[in-house]
């Protein structure tokens, strides 16, 4: 018995197409600019859900601060590696460097040494990059919990810090102190406990080439 | 001016408890063997949202499929370099390997040869090490629908299809197609177009190691 072959969308242009009409269609993108509506349609397509759309916190040259980061060379932090997985590499304006410390020698001993997570302590190893960076959390509250207490502490700023946390510890808390308190950065969050990687590499893949996979 | 420091929790070992606490008090856990309910819960802890609970999709013996497949030190093909950058190796019983063919030179030809996606050539590359495998798609309804063909061709099975993909067009139609049609294969799939790479990771180190953040 030989099985009919499956039906099912295998033109790449044709998925995004679909895709981000879709998004169009469903998704409340009216409040953006048309930048930060790309960066809201990306991480749309990343996580399956047009709602989010109605949870995005975010200063008004959010998109336009990362947008002129990421052209000018500036490096991108990540707090863990699956957000710098899903960094679309021939995106980068500049072939800006994607940074990841979570994994480097000295982590575990110094999250000891300040009595937080792992993921808090990699954030101190940012501080040669920060200054005018591109700052992407998608998974842990305490790193942006503890990146705004070493900007309250005088670290230099990060152009833009987007903030997509997860989780049902401290990811909602974060959010909030990060839109209610940006620190003179440009910032975007997700409020609430949604969040993710994902959607965290598709804000960054927004800022350095908007929806290219849009056939005009 | 100094600010007053932020309050929120430090300790990974009360975050896990707490996070996972929550999960036990607002998911429905209930239909599910002990197995099952840590694989709901780490997913359900990878994206925050309890309700993905009540869209899980599974065989009877899925969990100890998959158990079985990595203490057997079986391979887990993962559709994105962003699933694989999840998995938490240290978990892993046999020191498994984790296959990410994706980005292989052939991929982008083989694509245009057979008139797919990169998604779906790249999982043909997978033919050598399907057998008895752990397989986990977090991304690409393409890589899914296209190993389901190659299954009705004849192509070795996996033990366990973790069907994760995600997003507007043939996420939620390949996730249905793999429930009603498992082809012999375990398998557990999130129904919808809620989807993504955290969460296959998280569906794979449940299986690799339960919740070992437990403090018990």
């Amino acid at each position: 018995m030989t099985r009919p072959p499956l039906r099912y969308e295998r033109d790449p242009a044709s998925i995004y197409r679909q895709s981000f009409a879709t998004v169009e269609k469903e998704a409340r993108l009216d409040r953006f600019t048309p930048g930060m509506a790309q960066l809201a349609t990306r991480v749309i397509h990343a996580c399956g859900m047009v709602e989010v759309a109605d949870r995005l916190a975010f200063s008004g040259e959010a998109f336009a601060a990362g947008e002129a980061a990421l052209a000018a060379g500036k490096p991108i932090l990540c707090d863990c590696e699956m957000v710098g997985a899903g960094i679309i590499r021939r995106y980068l304006p500049a072939g800006n460097e994607v940074i990841v410390t979570l994994n480097e020698a000295g982590v575990p001993d110094r999250a000891r040494d300040i009595g937080n997570t792992r993921s808090a302590a990699a954030v101190e190893l940012w501080a040669d990059h920060l200054d005018g960076a591109v700052v992407a959390i998608g998974n842990a509250p305490t790193a942006l919990f503890h990146l705004l207490e070493l900007l309250d502490a005088g670290a230099p700023k990060p152009a833009l810090i987007l903030g997509f946390p997860v989780g049902f510890v401290g990811a909602a808390e974060s959010k909030a102190e990060l839109a209610n308190n940006p620190r003179g950065c440009d910032f975007v969050a997700l409020r609430g406990r949604r969040g993710g990687s994902a959607m965290a590499s598709a804000a960054v893949n927004a800022l350095a080439a908007g929806l290219p996979e849009v056939v005009q």
